[in-house]
């Protein structure tokens, strides 16, 4: 057990300069551009025959139900790429980049930890090579020529009570959430209600993952409805002759960055939606990259596997053309007993029952992964030192019970050699690819699919809905975007709607209180009770402790 | 005369790669950090006493009172530092980053033109290496930690009526000029007047180009005064614990960046804040880094010899230690047309009177540098095609009549071929370095700091007061921060502090509205009338012109 941070281990550990993992990929060097010794970006002149042979593995990590116990996904994934290079695999890590917010909330990086952690981790968690900065501009470039039009006689007719573009800032900042602006008289703009979102939560970072190249992203930002007329008719960027010039602020964040792990395994780290009011994946773009260079790619989904999982496969996989070859679901000892009942302060004490009980979390998830979306799907038990042989063997002997291959994995401790293991599992699961299923078609209503997500992937009974949403749906299918996916808004502490309903609940209905058309993006928000666009700080701040020396060096950044 | 736009030019000049610029500079692979082939930041370990040695002559390239018609500083100091190459000088430039905000609102870069530029251009007018976005990020958390704190019980005691630290975009964006925040019930913050300045307007930016390194950088921050107490006590960054983690966010941004011009003269351009509500000149390490690595370092100052002269001097000399060798005054035949009374439609015709009505305001501005600062200055005259020889040659009389050396320089068509005489001279007047004085002392009262800016850098009788800036003016030296240099935040149009009066007004009082205390950057600004600090679009921005294609070219930026 090592008693070193992770700031600490990411420091002590040898890079490699990021040319030579490019050119260890076969990267040429017209297609290499550094940003710093350690970090660039990949600009493939994409032969897209070519390039979409896909030639690698997809391996899709999931999880159980989150906890704050937590479960360790990114830290699993990395782990699990560098234990396929263990094991003599070529592996390559597909992630999303972290958000500048929550590194000042609660510590905690994104960027894995322990001996499972993707390097400079300081740079990564910071400004990176500015994707999110550019995001940040180019939907506020949208909110300036919205309001300028407005200001400057406004003759779209737009209604200023009916904008749903609000303006954003990646930082947690409550007090930004809703404001009025456009106040002290007529030089200054039109007063009006608006807000702010953090970045990760804007269309533009759900649209960024979800192009293929700048044109398809060109396409979606001219799509993106701003606000309604009067008459009810929506305003798109491409009214307010913007497309050229937001996607123009996205040109060189499009292009996919390469870093590597603390055991040189290459990663693509690129874009990061939220995953409740968008799909939770890294770029597809950044997929594409670790199929088409690594015979394995690892990537990973946001929350569980009932959202970001699910979203994976009936938003991403289904945008893209991809399926996955194989599915890890991640556990934790710490997190089934959370699911178990027991409460924060009790989970170093062992509880064997307590994980017994938890157990139909992971077991719900495991079925949805192999039942309903047809794919090969391990356990991966990502283990802290605290667990007891007991406790884990609970969860071996369980997966056996169900026909699961499951491996403990001690990547925190022991990086890619505590994933061995796994690895093999991993590696096996590829060899048969099945045929995956959708949990919906796209040709059924709205209300279909939000039924098929909610029996087939959180076992409820169905969806109720709310005037507002029904209204909304009635307005969405009018419009002509019935034929879109859905993305479903939901708590990600339960399979239903109710965070405080832990392990697998059954009899619920999932109440949808409002709809939102991503029209760029192409897909249709189902919102479940109040979804958190904006953080807020705690009390005492990470902040507070975060320093530097003369030389540069950040301390207390986790 | 080239029919080409600059961004043509630009694409069509052959770049060598940066790291041979580095490398030509003397710049070691430890040192040299690239971002992307054509951009770079420079990460000298500074050995201070060797790196201060300041081995090369400083020349600052200021300008008359900027007119409609422009001056073309940016494209003068680019032209005159490949002049100098071209005459086998080694020469390198200092110059200021450009914001985004104007970018999309009036057509027009900020890196030079013609032939006589400083590329990658588009890279320079977005992104570039993500400085700003930085400075902005480093500005919003210390909002996000106020408001946070507020929220949190404000134990400091904060009144929100008494908050002068607003946030900021990188955007001309009039609509986020005066907000009400923290709306929405208690979980959603302190309901306040709030507002957005343009990211070049805050005090993060002047900070940023006025520390010395990190360390000084974080001092300065931790000063900076965020809001007033109950008990009008004033609150800093460091009561809000937030100065590690707002410098964490500067690491990167600080190591100055070189790119080159399209004559591959080396060029550190870093850092960019307003020249009247704050100082106006390229970061301080910008400039040492370019007397370090060169024998001449080129550099400019904002607006006129009124504005950015004077506070190049008071200011950034100042605080640097330097003193510049020799000065450029920078005048156009339309400019000094428009001070001479023509108006905009009729500047393409012939007008030898008021060239010669116009020259009082170049003559001014000469005497600043001359006899006020004690410098050895020349005038460049930017050509441009319309110019009649009549014209031109009578402010080369006037000039020679003065006793100062002048050249006409054609930089925009020609490059550094085109300003190999003004060079020849800027090499002459460096050969004698003369004692620099500034305007004032710094242990006078700040009334008369004001007085002696007013009368011997504007021409005007003094200053008179608003109760309000009196009040503020005793509380300020109350405080203990008499002893800071003024920045003054005046017109650019006029020397006084009314716009209309062009050319050299006379008999006139400076009318100070109000103080504001930049306990950080460490200057009182004093302002005349009303100084905007977020611009906002105009009724058709060139944003709408901005396009990209599959490749990623963008078309209709300049």
């Amino acid at each position: 057990m090592s008693h070193l941070t992770d700031i600490d281990i990411a420091k002590t550990t040898d890079k490699k300069p990021i040319n030579e993992i490019a050119k260890n990929l076969g990267i040429s060097k017209e297609e290499f551009i550094p940003y710093g010794h350690y970090k660039a970006k990949i600009d493939v002149n994409m032969n897209k025959e070519e390039f979409e042979k896909n030639k690698g593995k997809l391996i899709l990590v999931t999880a159980i139900s989150p906890t704050p116990a937590g479960e360790g996904k990114t830290t699993m994934s990395v782990g699990l790429a560098d234990g396929l290079a263990q094991i003599g695999k070529k592996s390559v890590l597909a992630l999303r980049e972290p958000s500048l917010g929550p590194v000042f909330g609660m510590k905690g990086g994104a960027a894995g930890g322990g001996y499972a952690q993707v390097v400079p981790m300081e740079d990564i968690n910071l400004h990176f090579t500015g994707d999110f900065h550019a995001i940040s501009s180019a939907h506020n470039l949208i909110s300036a020529l919205l309001d300028n039009h407005i200001h400057h006689g406004n003759s779209l007719n737009i209604d200023t009570r009916k904008i749903p573009w609000k303006r954003v800032v990646d930082m947690n900042d409550r007090q930004l959430r809703h404001i009025v602006n456009g106040l002290n008289g007529s030089t200054n703009g039109v007063p009006r209600e608006d807000g702010y979102d953090i970045t990760v939560a804007s269309e533009i970072m759900a649209i960024f993952c979800l192009s293929e190249d700048l044109i398809d992203l060109k396409e979606r930002i001219s799509r993106i409805i701003v606000a309604y007329t009067h008459d009810n008719l929506p305003v798109t960027v491409d009214d307010l002759k913007g497309s050229g010039a937001v996607t123009a602020l996205l040109v060189d964040a499009l292009k996919p960055n390469l870093v590597q792990t603390l055991e040189n395994t290459p990663a693509f780290i690129h874009g990061g939606p939220f995953a409740n009011i968008a799909h939770g994946c890294n770029s597809i773009l950044a997929t594409k990259h670790a199929l088409n260079y690594g015979d394995y790619a690892v990537t990973e989904a946001g929350f569980g596997a009932d959202l970001g999982g699910e979203k994976f496969i009936d938003i991403k996989c289904r945008t893209a053309g991809l399926s996955p070859d194989a599915v890890v679901v991640v556990a934790t000892v710490k997190a089934l007993k959370m699911h178990g009942g027991v409460s924060k302060q009790h989970l170093n004490e062992e509880n064997v029952i307590a994980v017994k009980k938890g157990l139909v979390n992971l077991k719900h998830h495991i079925q949805t992964m192999k039942d309903v979306f047809n794919l090969n799907t391990v356990v991966g038990i990502n283990h802290f030192y605290t667990d007891t042989d007991a406790e884990v063997q609970v969860i071996l002997d369980a997966c056996q019970e169900w026909g699961i291959k499951a491996s403990v994995a001690k990547v925190w401790e022991q990086g890619g050699k505590g994933a061995t293991e796994l690895a093999q599992l991993v590696v096996e699961a590829c060899e048969n690819k099945t045929d995956m299923t959708f949990a919906y078609d796209l040709d059924t209503t709205l209300m279909d699919k939000i039924n098929h997500v909610v029996q087939k992937v959180y076992g409820g009974n169905g969806a109720t809905y709310s005037n507002k949403a029904m209204k909304q749906l009635r307005e969405i299918e009018q419009a002509g975007f019935g034929h879109l996916p859905v993305c479903m808004a939901k708590t990600q502490y339960s399979l239903s709607d109710t965070a405080s309903l832990i392990g697998a609940p059954t009899d619920f209905d999932i109440k949808i209180s409002e709809l939102r058309l991503s029209a760029g993006a192409g897909f249709i928000v189902a919102i479940t009770g109040t979804i958190m666009t904006m953080p807020g700080l705690p009390k005492k701040p990470s902040a507070e402790s975060i320093d530097v020396d003369r030389e540069g060096n950040i301390t207390g950044l986790f």
